[in-house]
């Protein structure tokens, strides 16, 4: 991998910074965040601002540039790789480690004083703002919004923002018409008396309307926003795919409607007027609502006092608890991922002694087994097919540079999912093609006591998943084994894999109490640098349970798993394994052979199915 | 219980509220807060000024007096005690509930425009101030400090503050002197770039100087402040026990000492504008570290850009870590404090039958044990002696309202400690003098199990430990029980049974990551209303732990009991423990037979060794 050569794109943007086309006063320094203007985890390639001025393309981190230093601050699962993709005119920033200052902090510590540092007002959010124009102010110095993004100024050859066909969800798979949604959304409203309420994330936007895109790689939703008033709808969106009869059909846009439930159409681009205008007419006690998280430019469009802000939408909320169509759904989607991976695991195990297979193709074969299923959209992120040390790389992609031949050595770790019509899934089997080492049994037997004790914990209604963290690693910390990543975190239905408010994880922040109907991951690993990694990952669904006192009323919950792919039985260690555990294993297995069995007989795909029969034969305990 | 009839006293406060002589101008609300000037959990007589005005005297509580209402906020523990010691005068706010509203929602919805709210500059926190007081601007309304205290100029029978002699603790006790503690300090000032630090809690300001008092019930603090500089101590306290010669002696007041161990002792009451005088002589770049809960008085006489807040004290982290001495003198003090409670148990034991012990009886005999061992100083909590239905009262404390007989009946739950020279206890154990029933013995089996969970839990270093709260409850959440309390706190080393900042619970403020040498309580417990209480407190410290691969030399920690009082195997149902379990329990009450036993032996307590040597039998499993 050779660095980006950035020296000309650098000496461009520090002349647009001063240059009063674009801005009114010279910005001293320039902040290149990592989003887009609605804060999402995967970005469309005219989004990739922050990669387009540092070469450093990862998922995380944030550029800034004076007018003498170029700086990036990103995680450390991507040092390695910022390093190598940055040219010398770059310092990298090493979050996490003790003597590396804050944005702010080295900002104060370069710039002269009174400067003014710039920032796009659309890609920067508003509780970040607030957090460093604070810092800033307080030492003298001005965060100012920048209209024109400043990197596109000098980027010639940015894509176009894309504008793909939507498609259209009925009830079947949604379970809730659009406008059942904005009717519950408005007693949300007003339950909170407020009067607006603006809908800036794209998953939100897709969710709501009941419409996916596929505006964005791996995420099915399209470039939109949305104004809900108690009476109105605007929905802004580019393009002519609202010309669509279909869509049109399903938002009713031709129909006779009651007012309330009629949707203006209007471009992507005069949110911001619009808003403005909202923000304009408001009377006194009428608030409105968005996310903490929306653009400092949307959020300024409303004055402060009729601002009525929160960390989680309304909708982010609901969309979190599935319905039953969506569970149903999601079912569906898991078998129908099951049977790709059973045809998948049977064919590695065929082709991997012969040495010819490498990461990639290993992932693109999966690809090939999903596509083959009824509804298959795309892939739900990048698949991570890792053998031998690669597999400890937590965020591994194969690359060609990378690329690794599995073999019957080494452990092979596939995490990987599909988004289909119906549901969206996510599974990490770790496999063995020969014959594991004790010590890799021992490790993959500790991860999976971790997985099975989050995936059967009992718990009261109301329970945090960050309750749940650490008995996903007891088995490990008996050991003096850990893993340094969350245990899970919440997935869409035909949705982004990764979505708030809810996940399992150490740490505290996002974490909204389980309800039943929410879909979590469950996903604990080992990770041995250089040598191998561990991870097995089931979509689990919270359901209530049965128990014993039910908490005096308050209910209780527990997991279904919904993933239903075998767990590789010779990683184990059975006498590692209590009574219990063992019984969890093969009451999983035998719902495997069950449901997922059915399907591949169903589908005719007989070698695979006696892959599968093979692979959930009950385990015994070593006598 | 009558409630106080306040009708009077709120007159009274009402007219203060307007008088010239005590407010600049009328206050149209005044904030009694619950807390001192030094944000204490256990407050002076002369500091119950809450109390004193409502009638109500719960730990925890927040009074506002207006023209036309008086409102008192308070948490679930104490909306009876609260409803049964205030007046009609008075409205409960019940916090917790949904429809309960804040202070400051309440004072914007009662006030007329414009109005000011008046608090006791020393009683209220600056995080408080700074919160409370947005609010109310936000609104139209304005916070005010109110310099003398508006409660204290009707209140005249107040008692005066206490001013006790003091005790000296030698390095025998403390492990390290006051002026190594000093020096330890100023290294942290110099790291963080401070001049100055200021302390105002007690028990720092104790710890600080390896001084004790007795001015607060049950914690072996006195009214002090302290300021600390790079080459200046300044202690700030009142009354002739400074003429004390063991104290002169131990602080060196009259020996010839490098200057910057030369202690000013100054008056209590000048802390203010001594500390205005420093604010006021500060040159650019001179910080003072203040707690971010100081008081808002201490902290405003600090110019805003000269502060250094945080949540945490230097002092607050190097007290919670125990050196050799101290964690050797905790020991003792425990285990006098177990030869005290065997001595109590087996008196129980012979007396409960004849129906003559009261709750209050049994807590007087814990204490006339107690008081029997060397360097016995007081108790360190209010004991909870509660049998039956009084044992689901989690902070109950007998009164003669409320006692009740002991009987074979019923489970007693007895939580209890003492303040020791050598060190502090807070043991809590669940007793049945006669034949507990299947589901009593089921409830506590389940106890139990939680808390061995947390005591022999193996994790890695840097662990906070909100982490470990879920271990404590699994057992009890498997059958749909769980218990609305934290599982641990901190404990000082005769010092306060509560401290900071490290504790076990599901709440997630207030929880910097356990290290070696950190003492906190394990008390799972579960409360059936109306019914009985369980609970099983042992006082741990955090110690290395050896695994087999030790996290990659991260290290691992793990707890060792100081308690050693025989856990009731009456109330076992062995099989519902794991062989692991089991193991515990025996290895437990082995170690309590040995080191417990030998000190009975010594002080020739025969009979009640006998009762030890017969609950610490082996437990074994029913074939």
């Amino acid at each position: 991998m050779s660095p980006k050569i950035t020296t000309e794109l650098l000496k461009q943007l520090r002349q647009v910074m001063k240059n009063p086309r674009y801005v009114q006063e010279p910005v001293q320094a320039y902040i290149v965040p990592s989003g887009d203007a609605h804060q999402d985890e995967y970005i469309a390639p005219c989004d990739c601002r922050r990669a387009f001025i540092s070469g450093f393309d990862g998922s995380a981190g944030t550029a800034i540039v004076t007018e003498q230093h170029a700086a990036m601050w990103t995680d450390g699962r991507y040092f390695l790789q910022a390093a190598q993709q940055m040219d010398s005119n770059w310092t990298l920033m090493k979050m996490g480690l003790k003597d590396t200052p804050t944005q702010e902090d080295w900002l104060v510590s370069v710039l002269p004083e009174g400067s003014k540092v710039g920032v796009d007002p659309f890609i920067i959010p508003a509780d970040q703002w607030k957090r460093m124009s604070k810092a800033l102010r307080s030492a003298g110095h001005d965060l100012v919004p920048v209209k024109e993004n400043l990197i596109n100024t000098i980027w010639t050859d940015c894509p176009q923002r894309p504008c793909k066909p939507l498609i259209t969800l009925d009830l079947s798979y949604t379970g809730i018409s659009w406008r059942d949604k904005i009717v519950a959304l408005r007693s949300k409203m007003a339950e909170r008396k407020v009067m607006w309420f603006v809908v800036t994330a794209l998953d939100e936007v897709a969710w709501l309307f009941n419409l996916r895109g596929s505006d964005v790689e791996y995420n099915p939703v399209f470039f939109a926003y949305a104004v809900i008033g108690m009476n109105t709808i605007r929905l802004f969106i580019d393009g002519d795919r609202m010309m669509d009869p279909a869509v049109r059909e399903h938002l009713q846009l031709d129909s006779t409607l009651e007012p309330e439930f009629k949707i203006q159409v209007m471009p992507y681009g005069s949110i911001l007027s619009e808003l403005q205008a909202v923000g304009a007419g408001l009377s006194p006690k009428e608030k409105v609502w968005l996310s903490d998280k929306a653009s400092y430019a949307l959020t300024e469009a409303i004055p402060k006092a009729y601002r009525y802000l929160t960390p989680y939408t309304p909708i982010c909320i609901a969309k979190a608890v599935k319905n039953a169509a969506e569970t149903e759904g999601m079912r569906r989607a898991h078998i129908k991922d099951a049977v790709a991976l059973c045809e998948l695991f049977n064919w590695l195990e065929k082709e991997v002694p012969k040495g010819t297979i490498t990461e990639i193709v290993a992932a693109d074969k999966a690809e090939e087994f999903r596509s083959q299923q009824k509804d298959f959209v795309e892939l739900s992120f990048a698949t991570i097919s890792s053998t031998g040390p690669n597999g400890a790389i937590i965020h591994y992609k194969p690359v060609p540079e990378t690329n690794r031949t599995l073999s019957v050595n080494e452990i092979y770790l596939l995490d990987s999912g599909a988004q289909y019509k119906d549901g969206t899934t996510d599974v990490t089997r770790t496999m063995h093609f020969g014959t594991p080492s004790a010590y890799e049994k021992e490790c993959f037997t500790y991860v999976l006591k971790g997985h099975i004790a989050v995936s059967a914990a009992i718990f009261p209604n109301g329970t945090k998943g960050h309750l749940l963290d650490s008995f996903a690693r007891s088995a490990l910390w008996d050991c003096g084994l850990d893993y340094l990543h969350g245990t899970g975190h919440g997935v869409g239905s035909f949705l982004n894999v990764h979505e708030g408010p809810c996940g399992i994880s150490y740490k505290t922040f996002a974490d909204e109490p389980l309800e039943a109907g929410m879909i979590v991951s469950d996903e604990p690993g080992y990770y041995e640098d250089g040598s191998f990694g561990i991870r097995i990952e089931n979509v689990v669904l919270v359901i209530p349970a049965e128990t014993k006192y039910n908490f005096k009323n308050r209910g209780s919950l527990t997991f279904e798993p919904l993933t239903l792919v075998p767990i590789q039985t010779k990683m184990i260690d059975v006498n590692l394994l209590t009574e219990k555990e063992l019984n969890w294993v093969n009451e999983y297995h035998q719902r495997c052979r069950e449901v997922v069995g059915a399907e591949l007989e169903r589908q005719g795909r007989h070698e695979a199915l006696r892959w599968l029969l093979r692979e959930t034969e009950p385990l015994a305990r070593v006598q």
